[in-house]
């Protein structure tokens, strides 16, 4: 089964109308809401008050319904009573600002006041709901890190202390991870140490690396502490943390493990024309989380956002082809923020199932015309995707790369990634993400598009699985540091000169608005390096600028496989480079052959999706089989509507 | 009489300028000067000394003169002494950051220390001058709200919720007004609340729109203060506080209640070729405050001001043009900031009367020049002007509209407003400004750019005016929320969905630098709106984009008149919309035909006054009658010489 | 001798590397380098304990390897027990956030007891240092007034205030100066007085002038201090500190009379093609601090920098050049940051002259190269350039100019020197800077870029200079205001009017983006002025806008000499102004005629220096001698590489 629905905050709405509400979510098709993510101050009044009747009635009411709950622990928004009587639980910027209550999320992750508060309450709930029937899923606290990612006040000083004594030990020890000695920062006492304030300039990097270890980890500390007292009064049920897509600041890989079902928000902007290929990365990304297990898609809209500076509505038919997205690249579920439309708010304006304008309105008749449709799609639930080439992806390496005062400050890597993803995506090849830690093994094709920060034990990794036969393309300005932000000997690639089979003499990073020539048709923009081959051979050479005639691209055979450095940003042209390893491993695109421009093929267990980005009619190549959606048998070939989709379910392999 | 004069800071200057001051005033022209607007420190040098003796010197000298004295309560900048002896004074940001000494206009609005310490000096000055034969005007502080608008300290949080206890009585009023079931910001005690500083993410609309109000009424307080013991030491003397034109900040509505006489400053660019238009807007503004009474152009710059990043001079003969532009819409005095330019100070490069080079400089010599000319417009004076057409022009409405987590944050009301005035302007439709809860019957047309926050009694009203015969056009984004900014029922347009006869299913806004096709030949820019016509037929049609063939420009024949709906921004485009309405409701040019480019026609009284704003001899169309500028008769047409003008009395009508 | 070397920062590297730089160094040619910049925390483990073991080491392996020593105070950095331990001696910005340790330079000024730390550190150091045979240099401190110029806190306040009553000695001194008649600003005692922390608005001009004029001095006063101590202590060994350029902050005209020799700390953008003009500039100043003796380069980039957004570095051949450039110019010394490049720490990218590829790189080869050259190079040392031209500079009229609320928030110091300094780089022209109060009598031309801030005695030795002969060009906005940020009596120029002959009536600053055509071909931008003439000739008139028709350069025969007057920002199109001046004065190109385009030529002591700024190859005129660098003779032609130069020892003048 697909679950179908949204979040449901009833507390904005007299009780007389959730009666109604229901009544349309069955309409709807709607087979789970998330309920009380905001509902903190409704539970708990004030110190020893609790009021839970109005849960009951509800969960009762949804029950009554065949509604499942996925009920949230409403941890994430502390009630303005226990904010004034704690007020050390609001946050406090790098200034020393401390933020004020009347928004979210204000809460310092250190805070023992509001830890103690918080796990109170997830007690009581999973002490009284626990086994409720109409109970499906726990919903962890809601988007960790968003607003708040790090907090500067005494109490996260002093945490932040505890964590880095654990961590080194000894003041020798953080004293050399932080290469102290450079502009007389030495201490003598961890309690010396503080968060990285706002400072004269530039704070120490190995710091500043460590302090966002630290904000992940205090963060994912109070994850850990709601889970375990769920597991331990609510057993079987299993919970989720709804996270935001490829975010910076939390380190997905290790909260993935505390999850039992990885749950997104997904909030491509539809006046984007590429935003789809940001929302297939994306969902690629969630089902890696737990090595291609079913996710869900916890938030999404139903058309407009109401954050962004101007908030674009989905055109018909767009949530639609969307959803089926999701669904194509592993999720067995698609829900909405928000199922009833707020009437005040900061995100009254955010789009919902049901919007403003009622039943009588074009939101509510997609969202009826698609829970029935989503209905026809039940047997796609549960089915795996089988992936050849994999990307790596290590926060902490993402964390140094845009740490300050590098060769260039435009190295971000999301930008990095993206024309590597691109090149995949429209060549139809399917992609997991894995952590620089995985055994690279099961893939053919291990592509880096940066690694700054890399451990040799990683390398090593990495050189064995290219040793063994695989096939590893590596992107710029890797290989420069260890996992103290302090470079390698001899420079980069540090620990992948061997399998590289060169070294970096020096970055020649490109300035904004320049571009220098590679090979017969590429340009490298933002970045390049003066390459020195010891065994690579040159693929391809800049052909303008002071590092004409030096090489940009290279290849190294290196045990019974081959690895390729691009030593600049090639933007598109990056798809030449990947071809050579793809054609290398024999990896070949879900249809055997390049779908039609716009048209997106993803095949999840026997079901091959085709999905239609563009808004003209389209007639893409397919397998013959039984498109669920029509109904209908399809042959070779499929006629796809404007952002039409077909879910073809192919016949069992003979 | 008209008022000529300007700012007088004496005490930048030693005493035996003085004399020469005031033979050179009467070498201008000068009749009124404003006097003390920065004199506190001088006037009180310490808690208790005073100083009055150079005061009653300077205003003998005036007096003796025939100069009339604008006297000012110099309270807008509180003394150093005060200041460090009560720090509280001082005023704090949204940030925390208590705002030092050293500029001006440096106070709490809500401090008990500054409220005592200015009416204990506003008390003085008033019984002191309050009946001097020099005194002809009360100026009551200076320009209300610049600089400082809002103050974040404790004191003003604890005045902020006196006002909120006022204004809602319950708690479980302010609860349901702000709506504080979203994102769990229930209150459960007023001492909970606090100003919105800056917080983790959107702070609540609907606090924010209530702390706008609450800024603008505790402004308000300090000037009714000021205003009562004035009134009760210095009866039958008006009072005045000068305007600064349509300020965001301050809800003038209210304000102008408070006004014996409205004054207004006003800087417009000299380096904006269309600054005369705005220019326009504001002063037909200064005028609806107070029902179409004579106001006073308070200060201007004689020619360049020194506060914008660049400060254009006006070339000659654009003070008298600009200022005549001001007589014709209304004002009975033109006065200047400064008299005399000064030698030290954040203002020392601001253009004056009398400027650094003295009598020898440019500047002088058209001070003198226009003093002459203006005495010879004596008889403009008192003059009223008519207008068959009013703008409503909310403030509430204006700060609820630019909150955030809007479909789009460029939706801004000077920006809306903006291209309907100057379609009018451009047609020589003379318009004035009114609230929406005045009575709309003694106007023909009534436009509404945008009316975001609509109260059902004011949308009640406006119906009324549709039914009795009246023309209504109303812009798109409007009827949206009630007075708590909350939703109404069923979406917008909310409560004008009848005389409008239709409804809004979706908002759709449009992104930078994209436009949509309207109709023949316009486009809209920013915003667009899924209209669903419930009875309006369509005017313009969306001709490109998603919204192609849905109606972007409707009209609804309701009761005896019709309505207008604009689901779009127009710009320039909005002309044609506005000529329906115009000529459905026989109102005319003032000419009874278009002027030429950039001649600018009013008629104030029985006067006609033709502006020429282009640096071209123009041929313009007129009204026999006598020129009061050349004192020679005109007949139906007027030659304007580049920047020139013609004030025309026209004969008694017969 | 030519010092070549860099900054050795030993303490980031493990003792047994110490002996391999020792040696690598010797390789260089290196002759000194600069040690223990950042070692406080190494030296001064605690509040009493000391650690100088290491450092006799490594000044013992130095001596016994012919490595002269720059010895730094090491006082920039305070540890970070000693900040803990006093945190006042953090310093604070002007919205009060107090800037955490965790960076470098983080000390108040004015701070107690970061002084006493500092100076009993520099004791012990001089103590045990003073007479080391390693000594050569002592290096005070580090980079005054970078990252942190000012401190707001209530320390520097007080400092701030002791400095006011020392300058003022009366409050009615104070209160004059300042001009605080306007805005109600008047003091009645110090105390009341803060520095100029972010108020509600602009903050009273020569409050702000004074608060730059007193952060210059609270520096300087952290530097005497260290002298005083070094000189009692380590008398014979000279002492300098590190400047930066034309840095805005410092006055180094009073800085300069307190250091033994000047040195520079230059870090020219290899990305911007105009970079090595600047660097002319910025050398030229530095030779001219002391009056033309010779000066150090004591840091700069081997290559590329870490600090800008994007950091380019030196294409092969460029150190080289922009090396032997600063030789041209007056240095005696070429060192770098650093000389082994950093594995840890904010500046780990910089690049250093011992790359981390090591022995291998580019980076070193270049290195070792060039040692190899300066070593023939060494008769340059100490040779003395003569210029006919001095360019007035004034750091108190910088601040004033670029104070707020200014006619042109665009006219900034740099900007309008920039191209009067470019033309005469092209025209092969040797320039000085001078102080306003300098004689001028050696020179044969004086240029006025701009002296927005001018005291009568300054002016009254210009219009000396001209009466006996000189030529002046003076810039526009000159002469406006006196010491106290007061303008002149009758107007701009103020003192100047006579010399120049000619008065302002009003300045027209040109908007952004907007140009003014001036006589045949040239266009003003950014400034204009309506001048009157008083005897001066009209050299060339505006040709558009307001002003067309007026004059806007001006000639003005006065006594033996001529004083032009420039009313606008005329950028390239200085050049002809300046041509006629230096003609009257009779004023010729280094070489008798103007160098190829590229090429810059400049004469020290008998040494002339072609330098090739070109990637092309070049053929420039030459005078015949011997080119130290190829060891050839040469003739009346020299060809110069790409990047190329030549080092020609003219034969003594016959």
């Amino acid at each position: 089964m697909i679950q179908y629905g949204g979040d449901y905050n009833p507390e904005q709405w007299p009780e007389e109308v959730w009666a109604e509400d229901a009544e349309l979510m069955r309409e709807a098709g709607v087979t789970m809401v998330t309920v009380g993510v905001f509902s903190w101050a409704k539970l708990q009044p004030g110190p020893d008050t609790w009021d839970f009747g109005w849960l009951d009635r509800l969960l009762d009411l949804l029950a009554d319904h065949s509604i499942a709950v996925d009920l949230a622990t409403a941890t994430a928004s502390p009630p303005a009573w226990l904010v004034r009587a704690e007020p050390e639980i609001l946050p406090v910027t790098a200034d020393g600002v401390r933020l004020e209550f009347g928004s979210r999320q204000h809460y310092c992750p250190s805070s023992p006041a509001y830890r103690t508060a918080a796990l109170r309450l997830v007690r009581k709930l999973a002490e009284r709901y626990g086994d409720h029937r109409a109970l499906a899923l726990w919903h962890i606290h809601n988007e960790y890190g968003d607003h708040v990612t790090a907090c500067f006040c005494p109490r996260s000083a002093a945490h932040f202390r505890q964590w880095l004594k654990d961590r080194y030990r000894t003041l020798e020890g953080l004293n050399h991870a932080w290469g102290t000695a450079f502009w007389s920062q030495h201490y003598s006492s961890f309690d010396e140490i503080e968060p990285p304030r706002t400072a004269p300039g530039p704070v120490n990097p190995t710091q500043v690396l460590d302090w966002r270890r630290f904000c992940s980890y205090a963060l994912l500390r109070l994850h850990r502490g709601e889970r375990s007292t769920l597991r331990e009064l609510s057993p079987g049920i299993p919970a989720t943390t709804n996270f935001m897509s490829m975010m910076e600041s939390l380190d997905y890989w290790e909260w993935a493990e505390h999850e039992d079902i990885v749950s997104d928000d997904a909030y491509p902007d539809p006046a984007d024309p590429r935003a789809h290929i940001g929302a297939a990365l994306n969902y690629d990304l969630m089902r890696s989380l737990k090595g291609g297990k079913p996710w869900l898609l916890l938030e999404q809209a139903p058309s407009a956002v109401s954050w962004r500076p101007v908030n674009t509505p989905k055109p018909p038919g767009l949530q639609r082809l969307w959803s089926l997205q999701a669904l194509a690249r592993g999720a067995d579920g698609i829900m909405y923020f928000q199922w009833r439309q707020s009437r005040a708010g900061a995100e009254k304006f955010h789009s919902a199932m049901l919007p403003h304008r009622g039943t009588e309105s074009r939101g509510w008749r997609e969202t009826v015309r698609f829970g029935a449709e989503l209905a026809r799609l039940a047997e796609v639930a549960g089915g795996r995707i089988t992936a050849r080439v994999a990307i790596v992806l290590d926060w902490e390496s993402w964390w140094a790369l845009e740490g300050t005062d590098h060769p260039s400050a435009r190295m971000r890597w999301r930008d990095l990634l993206r024309p590597w993803y691109e090149a995949l995506y429209a060549r139809g090849v399917t992609v997991d993400f894995v952590p620089p830690s995985a055994d690279p093994s099961p893939y053919r094709v291990l592509l880096a598009p940066n690694l700054y920060l890399l451990r040799e034990e990683d390398a090593e990794r990495i050189a064995g699985f290219v040793r063994d036969g695989g096939r590893l393309v590596c992107g710029p300005f890797s290989g420069v540091v260890d996992a103290h932000d302090q470079l390698h000997d001899g420079g980069a690639p540090g620990p992948l000169r061997e399998v590289l089979g060169l070294v970096v003499d020096e970055f020649w990073p490109i300035p904004d608005g320049k571009r220098v020539g590679v090979g017969a048709d590429a340009e490298a923009t933002l970045w390049s390096e003066w390459l020195v081959p010891e065994g690579a051979v040159t693929l391809d050479s800049y052909t303008s600028g002071v590092l004409a005639g030096l090489p940009a691209v290279t290849r190294h055979s290196y045990g019974r496989g081959s690895a390729r450095y691009v030593g600049c940003h090639l933007g598109a042209g990056i798809g030449r480079v990947l071809d050579g390893a793809l054609s290398e491993a024999g990896v070949r695109p879900v249809l055997g052959q390049p779908a039609p421009d716009g048209v997106e093929a993803v095949l999840r267990g026997r079901h091959l999706f085709l999905l239609n980005h563009t808004g003209e009619e389209v007639d893409s190549p397919s397998f013959p089989g039984h498109d669920l959606l029509t109904g209908t048998e399809t042959g070779l070939r499929v006629r796809l509507g404007p952002r039409g989709a077909a879910v073809v379910r192919l016949p069992p392999k003979s």
